[in-house]
């Protein structure tokens, strides 16, 4: 399936922490941490495991600017 | 300000396709394209330009994670 | 590809509404309508037309609760 | 009180799972689950109970379009 | 119909800045502007006119923090 | 940094609420109140304490309009 999400960041699950509703996954994107934020459901119905291979998705709308 | 916003990448506006009311940005993330849509209006009062350095911020709520 | 995103609501798309930036597309699921709003690089990019098979994806973080 | 929301589902509370800060809400609408993850203090304010009559409500920018 | 957002602000339309898919509702909050942006259609449909008492909604998922 | 999120609210941390995984803080903006989920890593980051003077941030793509 292909998504209209326009960021798709290959990496790897690099840490997850799981709480009894959200799920925090760190993932390794090219030596940068991305962090997502799921629900524990959710990581437990992808058997997310430390050092899979993922994509962190973003829709272009919730990505923000910043300039210095 | 620091910001409690997880994901924070740095990178360089590569292209601006302004709309009347709706922006895309381009940004070039260590050779990895990150798109983001913001208001014409936030683009204008950032005066964002092609090649600027800029940060993509993305909260951690936002981001999924796709497995194949 | 597996989503996170815990809503996956399969449907067709009924109308697509292109502006310069942002385009809208109305999906009909089960005879209820669910639109989104993605940029036109996205529409253009997964080649989006009317009467498409396609998916709408929502992350549970993005779904609000309203009761009577 | 009419939304801007595009998205409005009527549906019935099947499942309520709550966590100390975060409640994830499964709804049947139309036998088709959606899932909403909201604040448990949101919950506790809406007293929202399994059974319960309720609108699941998504903003057009947040759902994304998938295609095969 | 009460709603799981816990941030709703009332305030009046100051301004709205129509777009074909996209557009802009600036909000007079107790002196204060909040700007919100919804599809055209949402606006229409709304039927929004500058001076209209409305609620600005928010989840508090998508409220991040900002600290010096 | 400037940001481009158009909603920019000065208040003060009233409560912090932290549970394993997500955080809720409330924020007093000139009496009203402002709530934000966030993650726990991210309010131990910025090290938040009660009566701290913090910004609630908000992108406008994240703000719905309600009308009675």
């Amino acid at each position: 399936m292909n998504i209209s999400a326009r960021n798709q960041l290959k990496g790897k699950v690099k840490e997850l922490k799981k709480g009894p509703v959200s799920t925090e996954v760190v993932i390794d994107v090219n030596g940068s941490e991305v962090v997502s934020s799921i629900t524990t459901a959710s990581a437990e119905s992808l058997n997310l495991s430390v050092g899979d291979d993922v994509v962190a998705i973003v829709k272009a709308s919730n990505v923000m600017v910043g300039k210095e």
